[in-house]
């Protein structure tokens, strides 16, 4: 079968298409003929060498795909020979909280990922997709929609007549703005691009703040919710942002630590105390949350933005369009 | 000013139109001038001496209304005159676990209610009106609405993706629907009537079920969830439905007891321990809930289901109206 | 191996001696030698064949058990040859809310229980013992304290200074006694014999009622707390205790429903829902429950309270012994 | 009667004993003899003029007393001449989440705090003192005790079993060691001080770290833990000690950030996105909080750590006594 490998090096240029033979399904494993694939900025960080230190070639890339169930091994009940399913971006956390031994690098991370022809998995470690979503749709599911849920539903427990703050337009946020709506919360998001603003504004977002134009975001936020502040912020910049993050929260709001795009460096922690806020750390999340939420995402038939799907061939033009940032919701790749 | 008592005996033939000094406020006390009522079932049983064996007359029936401040005693500061506002149901339960000092008869109950044109409450004990509701509207607030809010947000923590189960079409079951669908859920109702099941898929349950042609409609429900069970039952009948409520339930599921309406008697314990439920009595909420469930209604511009609206002489007529079962949703009084 | 098995029919004369292959793990199972079981009281009604009308025979009963792993198979990363472990009740429950798939009958119920010499189970179906309890208090875990763990601290989250009141004096009852004062609660206790209410409160209950002398003992615990009631409710007994129950407990108090001893039956729902009370139904508990328990456990170096140890040849004296209801704490059966 | 004020310029020595008229209690109030205090680290800010930028004067400091009811005002019915009651630190938080009206700055900081013979209250917002304690071990209370039991049991659900990390040997990390304890949770305690070390060993930690022999004291916390990680820590150095916080607390585990001695400046985030931690900001806490608190004190005769008790004519050598770093547990004064 076909996969992609970085093989001697980092780079985009050293991702290349290999053979690898395909692999059979043992006692409670699934094989899974993959059918498409979404990529995340980890993705990009992990084929430039610039995620962790500590990988080694050679390596598959990705950990979000979705496919359909081929094969199964003796002793599986959880899914059947023509089931869609996605794997879980972390394959032993099932439920309840996430145990060391569930822990990071996770797929597509330490380890090989998703990005070849066919996969094997444990029963245990794949979702049943949403039956209205189209493979690429399904593709992007497994990070950041999971997320995007786990920050908003599971820990940040959202609920009717909530404001949340996203910030930008990344598929993080894109999902964290979906699902606040779905829950009846009212949605603020911030990006550089009026553009963009305009978009969120038609998916659902009540008001757009350009953090350019308003480099003081956090007190605008504030003002648009009458002076008491968001309910929900979904971090996605880290220390870059945080700051105007704990402006725009309210006492005792709620702040999702999801990314660092912005880097490190330092804020004032003083805020966080005196208004009594909490700064929750999300690493993607468990099966419990992924089938919760696709029961929301089933329901409400919601589909997820995809800016553009490339073919199986083009995986290395894929990676380099997510890196010019043009992108607005998630990038798919289908075979 | 005008109020009407129960004076010497119960009965709504013996609710009278009377006569009482304009009361003022003391210190830390508002004076509202009542614009709007609306009835519950309590209101009926009280009216009607069935409520408690307790209540002394003569007693000022009803604990919903909403009005507006005409005047504040020395130290007032959370509202002012102009502001259109609801008394609580249970003054002096502003947040937190309600405690003793919190607890029943309530206003209508054990003390004198709100049918009155003037009304003095401490200014801890009102909430602000959402500012597109009508006074009839907002008078149906305080009891019915708070408690569906208090049953399926606060305690049921209800998400998107979730299945809520609600009864009949009271009040109560009307606000459940509506603050179900708002927090992303799909709502299953029940009734004997078609014709009022018409009316709920209108306002957005995706099922009905008639529960005289399905008697055993727990398993119903459980079916339409393809086996799985209902998420919140938002149980309104007490002894009569709650073994129905309980095949409808999930494994894990939330029952949220508010009603005794098909009355006492015998059910079989043993699910509620097999199917790990949770049954959690409700009686009504706090200020902190009802300001909450404000800001969701106010962001989604809800009305009330208001079925009709009497006149402030035709309070006699309004309790035979909601007597005889008729009505769909809240019954109102205007002045 | 020798084996207990339930062989053409039910009943204590019924369950035999017999002679069965060793079994073998598979990838990913374990074999477990036994070294000690301990008896709940659905043990007794299995083995008299009054647990369940669907129960088919040969069946090999009991749930609970401890024994040492002897042999690995395949892929086998939790657990290694010589750690000692006790088997879930509820083999597939491992976090997070319970499933359909993990639902009952579970071990010892629907399917063959452990009463054998060697017993094969998945590597995620195990839990490691606490190193400082010997095999049969080890055995006394799976079933009874992981329900009252479930009950008291996940669900109930008793805290320092609440009042927790036990019934009887059977396992379940004395494991929450046992965590309810590791937790810093205070413990009340009732049984009709006045020489166990002297050894519950040896074991740290504050106060025992009797409550052949005192049938309203729920007013008498209510003052017992100077009038405020109790914040917790272990209710084992069913219809015949709950009434009492819900008069001990506090207003948005909480009663887990354990166990129905007592039987079926009608009682009053009111309370439940003027004391805005919840009833949360407990079956036993999921691995991850176990786990927080046994840390609770090895911290504070508990011992379970064990009232008689069998021969594994005495299994029938054993449930006999159970059968008279003499005992206080656990009866268990040793190799 | 006696009052200490700040009268025209900040600073220990400015702080003097003045008279002014004895206070009367109006409608809803009551009048406190003061018998005792105790000091905060935030008194000695405000007196020194570090507090906040804000502060007019004249002020009277302190935040923390207790004393006994003399006088009560119309309509008095939480408390009655006699008692022995201790004010909230933030008045107005009576319940339920803390809102803008109640938030800081609070008694002693932005109006007068209660180092005076007399102080009025409004009846709410006061809680009563545990029997057992004496008024200058009551005076410990309002912020210190209700901060730590606000951080480890109500925010951070603390259970048996746990491991808590508290760092130092002032009053927030002494209450919490005593909390945890309480609660069931071994406790990991920090100091730059063996002897205070051995001290915080005899009131129940396990073990003590050094931080000054072991400047990576957080991955000698993990160890001490096998490797897991504490589950909570009560963090009271913020940007100085953070760091290390986050590499001694376990997968989705808690941190409390309450105090911020160490100051400002940088740290990496990345552990609590990575870590799936929780920070959890506390300001001090609710009237709630303090009864359950005072609940779980009385049931447990719990006596605060108090280091010194000065006379009332000794509040600036009290003062500097703070300033010096020597204590361990709480300084009082009492009158």
């Amino acid at each position: 079968m076909k996969v992609y490998e970085l093989q001697n090096s980092f780079g985009i240029d050293n991702l290349k298409l290999a053979e690898r033979p395909e692999p059979r399904p043992g006692p409670g494993q699934i094989l899974l003929k993959m059918r498409a694939w979404s990529l995340n900025y980890r993705d990009l960080l992990v084929v430039k060498g610039q995620y962790n230190a500590k990988l080694r070639l050679p390596l598959v890339p990705l950990s979000d795909g979705a496919g359909e169930v081929v094969a199964v091994g003796a002793g599986v009940t959880r899914v059947k020979v023509g089931d869609r399913v996605c794997p879980l971006f972390m394959p032993t956390w099932l439920a309840g909280q996430v145990t060391e031994a569930d822990a990071p690098p996770a797929l597509g991370g330490g380890y090989d990922g998703v990005l070849a022809e066919f996969c094997v998995f444990n029963q245990d470690s794949v979702v049943a997709v949403p039956a209205h979503l189209p493979h690429e749709d399904a593709a992007t599911l497994p990070c950041a929609a999971v997320t995007a849920w786990h920050a908003l539903v599971t820990e940040g427990r959202v609920t009717a007549g909530d404001t949340v703050l996203v910030q930008g337009t990344g598929g993080v946020s894109l999902f964290a703005l979906q699902f606040a709506r779905l829950a009846g919360a009212r949605v603020l998001a911030t990006s550089s691009s009026d553009a963009k603003l305009a978009r969120v504004r038609q998916l659902g977002a009540s008001d757009g703040i350009n953090y350019k134009s308003h480099p003081e975001w956090g007190d605008l936020a504030r003002e648009m919710t009458g002076g008491r502040g968001v309910d929900h912020v979904v971090e996605v910049g880290g220390a870059g942002t945080i700051g105007q993050s704990l402006r725009a929260v309210r006492l005792n709001g709620h702040v999702s630590l999801i990314g660092i795009l912005s880097g490190g460096g330092s804020f004032n922690l003083v805020p966080i105390l005196m208004k009594n806020v909490r700064v929750q750390g999300i690493f993607v999340g468990s099966r419990e949350m992924f089938e919760a939420m696709n029961q929301a995402i089933a329901l409400h038939q919601v589909r997820p933005v995809v800016d553009r799907v490339f073919g199986f061939g083009e995986v290395r033009e894929a990676l380099r369009y997510m890196e010019s940032g043009q992108h607005f919701g998630k990038i798919c790749i289908k075979i």
